[in-house]
């Protein structure tokens, strides 16, 4: 692109840099920008600077928060004996949209992906086996991703767990509510079968 | 969405202010930036301060620039008796990309729209005419997108410009090379016949 102004291309450049924009689209939000007020561009680079200065993880479980320990583990509200382990903030965010699950989290922050450099070590699982030597978890659910890395995650994980003496499970898999069982891949059809639930859950929503 | 972090919440809502980016994709983006390093997110919020204090609209064209008067009204390369009349620097950018044209711009700045409420004296109409009457100036060509608000654009410049005598033309209107004539519209391809050119031109590409 044949940019009129150096400025311009600086923060194309920065934008593009973000996953999944491209140079045009870049283009588009920093001429954008350039269009509000001179409070609104501070206001939109203070929040990240803000939020990257500031930010913290919660010591607890992991995931992301404005002060030392996460709401969710302040909370009294929670079932502390019931520990959801996913892979980053965005599962947390996507089970607590749900209104279905009362537990607390544990972030790992990553799955175990040899391809990628990613070993058991660069993840939060030994702040998760302390957690579970102090006793008051009884049932850890994995919520993982169904992917090679996921189940290499969740094998690994099973095998660290399995010498606790607690209940250890992982999220159901199967048919999504409005899928069509023709469209449906194999692997999913088959678990749902093999998995089948007695009528009496069906009715439960 | 249910966030861990107001400060997360915050950098979120500002990305998700942004045209055509939504929660999810606003939520990938700021993840994205918090992963990378101090320095990193401190040159993204600067390359956009710097340019939003400093850019500046070239005095001649109007074109975003970073001194008082852009490269190509500067530059000693370009013919100074032809202006293209755009829209915005965008449409500046495309023309310069194609490496067709040596003349120089005029940046309207937008469009006449009386739906949201810009008429000719929020555009920078009087600026073409004050250079138009140094003398300098033998051709303007219309380069502006073929919409209601850019026909409305065009035909109230040309009752503006006629009195001059200078030459007054419009990019060519057809079907776009790669574009296949059964699925044109009936208008551009009505047009592309009524506006034939001598077969010699076809070969200039």
């Amino acid at each position: 692109m044949n940019f009129s102004s150096k400025l311009l291309e600086g923060a194309v450049n920065e934008f593009s840099s973000l996953p999944g924009i491209g140079q045009k689209t870049a283009l588009r939000l920093v001429l954008h920008l350039l269009n509000q007020d001179n409070a609104d561009v501070e206001k939109f680079t203070f929040a990240l600077l803000n939020l990257k200065n500031n930010i913290q993880f919660c010591k607890q479980c992991h995931n992301l928060a404005d002060q030392a320990v996460c709401e969710i583990c302040l909370s009294n509200k929670r079932d502390r004996t019931l520990v959801c382990v996913v892979e980053d903030t965005r599962d947390v965010m996507a089970i607590e949209n749900t209104n279905q699950y009362h537990g607390l989290y544990h972030v790992l922050g990553g799955l175990i992906s040899p391809m990628d450099g990613v070993g058991p070590q660069d993840l939060a699982i030994q702040s998760l086996i302390e957690r579970i030597k102090l006793g008051e978890i009884t049932e850890i659910i994995f919520a993982i991703s169904a992917t090679m890395e996921g189940d290499t995650t969740i094998f690994y994980l099973h095998k660290k767990l399995k010498e606790f003496n607690i209940k250890i499970s992982t999220i159901a898999r199967g048919i999504a509510f409005g899928g069509e069982i023709e469209y449906a891949d194999e692997l999913t059809l088959g678990r749902s079968i093999t998995t089948r639930v007695p009528y009496e859950n069906f009715l439960v929503r």
